[in-house]
């Protein structure tokens, strides 16, 4: 199961990799709303059958399932999620962060299968991440490694959530391009765009502009450059930190708008290009897997008994 | 050994971490020059015995032993350094990124010991890093992983050696030092360090400022502090990132300066605060073993015959 901060996808993966069953529900507001929304997906899609259960979930996970600092899913602060669940539905239940759910759902039947060095980057509301090393998901000593969103790529930049200022993802995410459409659109730019939300800038969201550009319009192809530029920035210093064989997009924004992954293939190229033999740009691609890879790669880990077992 | 931009340092290493012999020479310019002298090192530290020798070099190394990219030492770009001292030396030679060496030493004999994840920061001219995930040293796709001093932070800052601009190393190294510095003393402060100088802001180095502080100078404290808020900046994007349970800062400045790990530690602590439980702030402690990091980590990868073998 994948929770986001809008809605639950949970799935049934069968031994060869297939999804053979899947739900959707909205994510409810309370944390004794979303276990309760858990065990209802999960009885829906099991049946009578005892099936171990991997989820996915926003912002950092400790090794014992616990949620801490989920900012998109603020109520389940705290939540002992792996615990809590597990006695409810009486199974073994694994809880990790749900990009690193991602990231192993991508590399055991995605884009990455076989890879033994990736950067995953999810490019949502925020943006997470995962670091797949010697072909196992890098945790870190709290099980809180990848929040790449957080880096500070501009110190005068625009407070954050997290009490940071200039934060990578106030400009690559869904809501750094938002707000560079918003602010293109309130100087006069993006027209098209404008009239489609009835000509307040304020109404413009991030799917309005991939939608544009999708259709090959101009001006929100330009603001996707931009976008593509702050996107590969990040990127850029994850490579030199972490030297990946390959980065993978996953999230919203790489699926809707899926020539990001070349425009930042290319800026890294650029970037790369003064390093000569010392530093080659990785290829940069989109999750094959789309929206499941989070909730595939938690069933992986659920049939591994990987990570945070309930108790 | 070690091979700095400046000097290069060999030691002999016994089986239980003791160093019992060890020889500095200038490193010469050309990379003929510089296999030579790694030579005489060598006969001189050995006699007549068989060692099996490693060596750190600083810029990307890749697994073959092959130098890239070594902005401290332009010379010996593309220097097949573990081929030629082996062909030599007639004894296996392991080649390794000198901070991956130094994050060696210090896990095998220094403040590392035990630790799991850790994330070592060299601060000297430039900045170098490593990175050691369950124990082991992570070395990337090509080798070429903790080039951490080229991570932007500022995307409007001063440009770099390595083609991009505002990198960390900018602002965080003896080369960010001496530049702060001097951009003070000609603002009319730091004017114990100025006449110290002869009066020329030019003049500073870096080694004028963390002496003057050392003697308590209350001006170069400030400028140290300052200097603390950069270094702190890139390793709390690093935290984000890997989540080590323990950072390591070697290299001149941390031995010139050792109060600079604790105004680090303090500074992370800030930024960690509204994480809560979320994202502690990993202790920051200056390399044990000093200077000699390095080529202890070197030694110890030798014996383990670890990563790139001369044929």
């Amino acid at each position: 199961m994948d929770v986001g901060g809008s809605k639950m996808l949970g799935i049934v993966l069968d031994p060869d990799g297939t999804i053979v069953a899947e739900q959707r529900v909205s994510t409810p507001a309370t944390p004794a709303e979303v276990v309760g929304a858990l065990t209802s997906v999960y009885r829906r899609l099991a049946g009578d059958a005892r099936l171990a259960v991997g989820v996915g979930a926003p912002g950092t996970v400790d090794r014992g399932g616990v949620l801490h600092r989920a900012p998109n899913l603020p109520a389940a602060d705290g939540l002992a999620l792996a615990e809590l669940l597990g006695a409810e539905l009486g199974v073994d239940v694994v809880v990790d962060n749900d990009a690193t759910c991602a990231a192993v759902g991508e590399a055991s039947y995605g884009t990455a299968r076989g890879v033994g060095e990736v950067l995953l980057v999810t490019m949502g509301t925020g943006i997470g991440g995962a670091v797949i090393a010697g072909g196992d998901p890098q945790r870190g000593a709290n099980g809180f490694a990848g929040e790449i969103g957080h880096m500070v790529i501009d110190p005068g930049g625009p407070p954050c959530v997290c009490g940071g200022r200039g934060c990578w993802e106030r400009f690559a995410s869904g809501q750094g391009l938002r707000e560079l459409a918003q602010r293109e659109a309130a100087q006069g730019r993006l027209g098209t765009v404008l009239a489609s939300v009835g000509g307040d800038a304020t109404a413009i969201r991030a799917e309005d502009v991939t939608a544009a550009a999708a259709s090959g319009e101009a001006e929100s192809l330009s603001v996707l450059a931009e976008f593509a530029r702050f996107t590969a920035l990040g990127v850029w210093n994850l490579v030199l930190v972490l030297d990946p064989e390959l980065v993978v997009l996953g999230g919203g924004i790489g699926v809707a708008w899926p020539a990001l992954a070349d425009a930042v293939s290319a800026r890294l190229e650029t970037l790369a290009a003064p390093w000569a033999g010392g530093r080659p740009a990785p290829p940069v691609v989109t999750a094959a897997l789309g929206a499941c890879s989070g909730a595939v790669g938690a069933a992986v880990l659920a049939r591994r008994g990987d990570t945070c077992a309930s108790p």
